[in-house]
């Protein structure tokens, strides 16, 4: 198989920024071969209302009039019944849960889920779709690291789905077997991403390298196989969400010791490329259209728009590129410098 | 208490490198409060021969008149039982093991112990100490990362016990509760050294920062509990090794994308007043005589020298130095800015 042909490919879970980065980054998904992307709400202040969001969608149209976005609010107080319903009429799609200060932009992250249930209960009824970042904050009385914080968060992700059945619950950027297994378990309305530096690495990666550290952290080589698997098996309810995370270089480095680097893996301008280039090494390419379009497009009821163009592909070196540049922003690619077997045809 | 008064303080894992780094750093031993250092012969090449350690002591001791430098042979096949028998003729302590490829200088390391078998022996009969390096390599098809590579050794260590049970093995810079209990299982031949910097971190410490990667990596929060415990309690065969690695600035930063940095952290000029602040940081100041020097001497039969005057520590602010330089070379201290509540007294 020389070529291949997909079906509006959309990714399901996607950082895209403000000014000026979001002028660099924004480009980069129809670049990377995606013809939707669901847009994460951290940015700086979060998007916590539908006034905001519309504008966000607007000012990332404006940037990029061929790709659809999907408009999603950051989970926090201001979010009531009321702002869920304008929410929906205003065709936001979700609502994204970050736990308090797990990851970039968390800083105003939950703590407890239980006063959010009145606005579950909204999001339940409009049919919104929660989107969780599946950790909970480190805790070293109770033995909670990164390595164990998306397995301590599974027992949140049974109780929601046990309160509200019928809300669409996505585990984000799953990393581990029991995250999966979990997953697969659970009813209908439960979904779940994969991204695809997650399917490439494990702890042995993002150990002494700050370009590959991201959160979740990966894993096991046991936990790469289980999202691997579930891919080739072809499980519906797990799809592509590339949690595309673009930083400064200088926030991604660890020149100075006194200050961790920024959780976050970019991927966008590579990602259609990149994830043919994964799913082919572990036997998976004849998954590739369920993975990266009709699974996450059936999820969320986003059927492929009449008259798209397919994407296509082919067998042809891709040399990815040291760094993208706008002004005077930049940002690295993951596997910088490094080539995969798979283009965009032209 | 205000005042701590030592005998003799004695590190028992110690990288002093070749010149020029190690004009820079071998000073510091006794600049960080000891009289006493055990020194990792995976220089580059590495000391695999009685004459290259008498060599390398030498050159130590042309540097640094005021501290014991205790040597150590690297295990590779040059190494034979002759030139065991020479090597304990001639002063050398022990042996030390590097699983091929897990840590800085390993790339000459072993891939299995059978071989090594005659060596062992003699060692037990001349009375040489096997140092461990206690990792497995990374293998995805057997589910090891660095994440478990330490538990995946163990029962190397207890194979190598149970065959030479009349033979010093010392488990170096344990970093998991299952280390610590299997060490406190087997008899008394069996030490284990324990760093500061697996006192002080978990995983969550290196995540993004490359400053704190070091082999074996810091683990769970638990992990690190049983390591403060084991100290606590005052068992005899628990002992500071510091595992102290300086590496140029440049190899510890991650400012390309492309490679990793090497693992090690450097603590070295602030070691005794680090190890008693962290000693004091979870209740264990009264064993800090013991874990800096009874211990280990014990185990290793080097009684104090008569005579030698007691290193004393007050309770006194340390700013840790960001940076310390010699010439063109420089190297970065573990918790560097920082402040200490212990200073060696002038």
């Amino acid at each position: 198989m020389d070529t291949i042909s997909l079906t509006s490919p959309a990714d399901f879970h996607c950082h895209l920024r403000q000014p000026p980065m979001s002028e660099l980054v924004t480009p980069h998904v129809s670049k990377g071969g995606f013809r939707l992307a669901y847009i994460m709400p951290n940015t700086k202040p979060p998007i916590t209302t539908t006034v905001q969001a519309i504008e966000y969608k607007k000012q990332l149209q404006k940037i990029e009039p061929n790709v659809e976005f999907l408009m999603t609010l950051y989970l926090s107080p201001d979010l009531t019944p009321e702002e869920v319903k304008k929410a929906k009429a205003a065709g936001v799609v979700g609502v994204k849960s970050y736990p308090r200060g797990v990851t970039t932009g968390s800083e105003g992250g939950i703590e407890s889920y239980e006063v959010y249930y009145p606005v579950f209960q909204a999001m339940e009824e409009a049919g919104l779709v929660l989107n969780l970042h599946g950790e909970v904050p480190s805790d070293a009385t109770h033995n909670i690291c990164v390595l164990n914080a998306e397995i301590a968060f599974l027992p949140h992700l049974l109780k929601l789905h046990t309160e509200f059945p019928k809300l669409k619950i996505v585990l984000e950027h799953a990393t581990t077997r029991q995250s999966v297994e979990t997953v697969k378990s659970l009813g209908e309305t439960v979904g779940c991403t994969i991204t695809p530096h997650h399917l490439a690495m494990t702890a042995d990666d993002w150990a002494g390298n700050s370009w590959h550290f991201c959160k979740p952290v990966a894993k096991f080589p046991d936990d790469r196989q289980a999202l691997q698997d579930i891919i080739r098996e072809g499980h519906p309810r797990f799809f592509l969400g590339s949690d595309s995370a673009p930083h400064p270089p200088k926030s991604k480095s660890t020149a100075m010791p006194s200050s961790p680097c920024a959780a976050g893996i970019y991927t966008s301008p590579i990602l259609l490329p990149l994830v043919a280039h994964l799913l082919e090494s572990f036997g998976a390419l004849h998954r590739l259209e369920a993975f990266v379009s009709t699974n996450g497009r059936k999820y969320y009821e986003y059927e492929v728009p009449q008259g798209t163009a397919p994407v296509k592909l082919e067998r042809a070196p891709l040399q990815i590129e040291e760094e993208w540049k706008l002004d005077g922003d930049a940002v690295v690619p993951f596997w910088a410098g490094k080539q995969l077997n798979w283009s965009i045809a032209q």
